[in-house]
């Protein structure tokens, strides 16, 4: 027993059956008892981690935000040119996270529906993070003379060019739909990189 | 007495009163009778135009849509270039839609949340009309050598680049800044035309 005393392992097992149970029930037949029983542990253990569904299911997403900014940091510091790092950081932003919810593609109306107003917000701070690592990168181009000067500015521009297709802004048929995602984003990406090249 | 007879005043009117109701009252709350009452006819009449208090709702994005994209032909027939076209269109399309919810922008949350899954699958159907009349402008810029070859293929990333602008996609607080959206669509839509036109 260890009681009172919350580990990392016992956090991520909880978010881990929050990933399962979404699948599985859908966000609003899922509850606190489900959770529990999946990891293994009381209610009251969860409660010494989090004060409610809600808090759950938003942590839940914002851990999906924080592995793909590993991802985009990794191709930021990797070797690549930075017209190359660009086109993998867009596409990445939008295919990690359309396979972070693939599984549960079919209760994700219902989850963005009841969490909507405070999702929005959140949203807000995680594409501010994106786009700061975007503007590393860019000026790395404009340093390079591959960019057009000051191409750091065209970050948040970036964000914004393919956030509509980003799991929030998709219908349950355009979830299923991989491929279609995948060439929508690389084709936006090509056009995006031809606007911000030297000339 | 026009009993039975439809007519499109008639029609107009209860989508105007929608408008109104919705900031009023917000979507919820908002009743049959409620919008009965403001029209100034019988509850039975509404009945006879539409089958439920969703599909009012449709209807009214709807005409919103119809409205926006009469605009954006007259665009596309004006006397501007391609490239001039272009920007306008795509910063129509973004305010014009902003200009008609602002009114309500504290009940749209919940429009959206009740409304998600069907409204996600009407905007692939204005989306796609969208598309077809910047393709339109973008076939002309190419011919006038404007525009890159075959920049009619650029129409759909047009549209998906700047969709996350779209009331849907912004929080409470970003509907509340004009401006700054003002500033994101100009900014984005000289990005864009920057890739597209001929080197």
């Amino acid at each position: 027993m260890r009681d009172f005393v919350k580990t990392k392992n016992t956090h991520d097992a909880i978010l881990d059956a929050t990933d399962k149970l979404l699948a599985r029930y859908g966000y609003k037949k899922m509850t606190i008892d489900d959770l529990a029983r999946e990891v293994g542990i009381g209610k009251g253990t969860i409660y010494l981690y989090f004060s409610s569904k809600e808090e759950i299911a938003l942590t839940h997403v914002d851990r999906i935000i924080e592995h793909l900014k590993s991802r985009l940091w990794e191709i930021a510091n990797s070797r690549y040119s930075p017209s190359n790092k660009i086109y993998q950081m867009l596409t990445d932003r939008v295919m990690y996270r359309f396979d972070s919810v693939q599984h549960y593609s079919l209760s994700i109306n219902e989850l963005f529906a009841q969490l909507r107003p405070k999702l929005l917000e959140r949203r807000q701070r995680y594409f501010g993070e994106e786009a700061s690592i975007l503007a590393g990168v860019l000026a790395e181009g404009s340093a390079a003379a591959e960019f057009a000067d000051n191409a750091e500015n065209y970050a948040e521009m970036l964000v914004i060019a393919t956030n509509s297709l980003l799991p929030y802004s998709l219908s349950t048929y355009e979830l299923g739909s991989r491929e279609e995602i995948y060439k929508k984003v690389t084709d936006l990406a090509d056009l995006l990189l031809t606007g911000i090249r030297k000339r």
